[in-house]
């Protein structure tokens, strides 16, 4: 892993409901065997039509008060997007942040308004980030022919640190983590308590490339020599093990 | 910023105090104008002595008493020159956070026993990273008659998330952050709340190739065409601002 290329995708249309993002994709890159293919959830969520119009959207008493106490002030019924998505709200004072249904802690339960072609639009987090990645995964194995990684990653905040990076939500055919524990560094002792989050690094590195406003929603990350796979879903800590929920 | 590389610097030797990391560097890799040079904390610290021989140490109370709540249970000693390092604990059940005198805030104040090259030693983070980053960035320019930007890089455990990722402590000759707010999106509307810690998203991805073994504490990022420069310091969130300190 001492070379590795982040090569956008580039020329991609905006995305619609219905939309084959698998070919789309493959139709502007030549992706090879081992490649990783990281997606912005925006467009994923377009293609499986993930979006709520904000007109169909009533309010209820607990997303009006959360709007009024948020810096943004926001129309309450994108507060109430973002409750529907939710489990939980981990705080509400100055921004709203969430544990949405699949278990991920960030601003606004994942729901945004931008880069949605409309006002009045929102997107929501995939149904299943994971199952998602996977579906992609087998499109571009059939139509490509290659056996590639897929990761659906979004723009997280964190405590903490200013800005905000991009991260895995949804894996398919490559590890998320690395387990290094009980491994042993170059001095012959144990690296005992190192999970590398090997899945967010690649995220973040295409993030570099994804940028915010260009339209490049698709990178390839080649000459990772990854082996395994795992899921997004064992990037989520445990309630058990957080400190900090 | 479509097409980028990351290439990992190989053959560097045990790194000990006083070595001059900008030569054994520059002498290993072809650097060219523009690029981003990422480097390993614990290579930086090792330069600059920044080690801590366990036997010189006397533990207190407090890091007694933490040392005996930890489910690593380590020498009361290593928690007492974690707490040296530290002006606040954030978290001691379980784990050790805590928040350390540059405003980071990470596990054992960024103290750390692996890959110093004996049982006895721990290594510190650089007293200020910003200015290693900075040193090494003049020393490379000095050598290698390129302009550089460098980041000293560490990897930080995250609340919410399983695993470590590669994060940017400090930071010369480049943005740490891209401050997108005020732009429009590709539908026109405003990308009112985004600021991209770009330098964390350029260590993650060097993160991916430095591993944790493998002896590649150092990694050139090229391709990434950035303006204008800030510091590491600009990554810290304000206590004013964090919800989760």
């Amino acid at each position: 892993m001492n070379r590795i290329e982040l090569i956008g995708v580039e020329g991609l249309p905006e995305i619609l409901a219905g939309d084959d993002l698998g070919d789309l994709i493959s139709a502007r890159a030549a992706l090879a065997a081992g490649d990783v293919l990281v997606v912005a959830q925006k467009v994923v969520s377009k293609s499986e039509g993930r979006l709520v119009d904000l007109d169909t959207v009533t309010a209820g008493e607990e997303a009006v008060e959360i709007a009024a106490r948020l810096i943004a002030a926001p129309d309450p019924r994108a507060v109430q997007v973002v409750l529907d998505e939710s489990v939980r709200v981990v705080r509400s004072e100055r921004v709203l942040i969430t544990e949405t249904r699949h278990g991920f802690i960030c601003a606004n339960g994942g729901v945004d308004h931008s880069n949605v072609g409309g006002r009045n639009l929102l997107s929501l987090l995939p149904e299943d980030p994971d199952a998602s990645a996977e579906r992609l995964r087998s499109r571009l194995q059939q139509l490509a022919g290659v056996d590639v990684g897929v990761i659906v990653s979004d723009t997280f905040g964190r405590p903490w640190r200013i800005g905000i990076v991009n991260v895995a939500l949804g894996v398919a055919g490559l590890p998320a983590t690395l387990d290094l524990r009980g491994t042993v560094d170059d001095a012959g002792e144990s690296l005992h308590a190192t999970v590398l989050a090997v899945a967010d690094d690649i995220a973040a590195a295409a993030g570099i490339v994804m940028g915010k406003t260009a339209r490049i929603p698709a990178v390839i990350v080649r000459g990772l020599h990854l082996e395994g796979a795992s899921t997004g879903r064992d990037l989520i800590r445990p309630v058990a093990e957080d400190l900090f929920r």
